[in-house]
């Protein structure tokens, strides 16, 4: 399984991925899941991918293979015109690796692969998308503004709950960590080290990008004191009355 | 979908389940997914059901019937001598019902149900287990005292956090409450009405068992308060150093 999440900010896009891979419990390696593509002055486009590795690999491979030759009749990644066209051309690129496997008799659901791709054209606004397997995309809205794909449930409540599209990079970080603690501490097919990419609104170019290891100070620090700050937290509730109390 | 949990404490067993079910968004209907058996003085069961209602319904319609007709081959609920004898029997009546689907041809994940049973017999402990549609079972050890059933992701965190077998009826329902309230705040298939229901250990007779509604003031609280206290519990966290603060 994977855990990623796309957040957009009213300050720029902010991108976290888990690296675990695995196929059994006891085949299990550390894989990058963020891909960014740059033209600096001009754009930068990052992939998140979650499912099946070899869909996943097979479809960067090509994006990048056609984005170095632009004699090709559809233009590549570093050549579309806008977002919309990226989340196009990946989602098709997505899909196309999957129809392959499809047309050879096998079932497509055990190749599947949902991506989140987000950046900034010159000129436009910065967007962020999720292709699903089926090859279609949906956007973040104004209303829903992150995207989480992989193993999220563990790790949604908090950013329902915290997220706001005025918050600094700083916090978004620091709630990117908490979200994916609470999915380690659940799943173990998610795990650190963790890739971190933001990218600031007009800036153009790749901004920060960091990979956290599991015993990195400030991410231990995160994962110990949430666990004391939630339990405070719900010491502080009042219990119900009728019953014994502690 | 559901959510189930059951619980066990030092002081005695507490359950909960909401009664929400869905056949379709459109076809949303409030059922009872708790039920209780008791001789008083001798025995308390507690069944808690998710997955498909018409299984879960003719497995509590089979216990019921056959609890009622000592004569049969077989002990019923009311009289098997052990815990672990009413989870051979719960398990065994719910992989009847799914095989009589099977047997016609039918996928069994269709009907497919997960019970919780839980409670004592006179002269022996407490026990608790979590019962598969296969037909087989597992119980709650020291390690792991608390099982889940239904949709139990955005749940777990915070009871994998707060969980203490010393903790009393008061405090495990207002973790039950919160625990719940951050799953009906994801997923719609999960809804109050919600039942709980407390057995006391050694007590044979049943405990307190209460319904709480939406519009129940404690749930309220507990619901707006709890959100406040993450968002204070996340704010008091110290933010990673090195970007813009807030």
């Amino acid at each position: 399984m994977t855990y990623c999440v796309g957040l957009r900010l009213n300050r720029g896009l902010v991108f976290m991925s888990d690296t675990r891979t695995n196929a059994g419990l006891d085949d299990i390696a550390t894989y990058r899941k963020t891909f960014t593509w740059s033209v600096p002055g001009e754009r930068v486009i990052t992939v998140l991918t979650a499912g099946n590795l070899a869909t996943s690999q097979q479809m960067i491979g090509l994006l990048n293979e056609r984005a170095k030759r632009p004699d090709e009749r559809d233009p590549g990644i570093l050549h579309t015109e806008t977002m919309f066209q990226v989340a196009q051309l990946v989602s098709s690129t997505l899909r196309e690796v999957i129809a392959q496997h499809e047309s050879s008799g096998q079932s497509a659901s055990a190749f599947g692969a949902t991506v989140i791709v987000g950046g900034q054209i010159a000129g436009m606004e910065p967007r962020l998308f999720m292709c699903y397997p089926e090859g279609n995309f949906i956007e973040s809205s104004s209303d829903t503004q992150f995207l989480q794909i992989g193993e999220t449930k563990y790790g949604r409540p908090i950013i329902l709950r915290s997220y706001d599209a005025d918050m600094s990079f700083a916090t978004a970080i620091k709630l990117l960590l908490v979200s994916l603690d609470s999915t380690v501490k659940s799943n173990l097919s998610v795990g650190l080290p963790v890739d971190l990419s933001i990218y600031e609104t007009d800036s153009l170019v790749r901004g920060p990008e960091m990979r956290i290891e599991r015993d990195d100070p400030y991410y231990q620090m995160i994962s110990s004191s949430w666990g004391d700050a939630l339990r405070t937290a719900f010491d502080g509730l009042p219990a119900p009355e009728g019953f014994d109390a502690d």
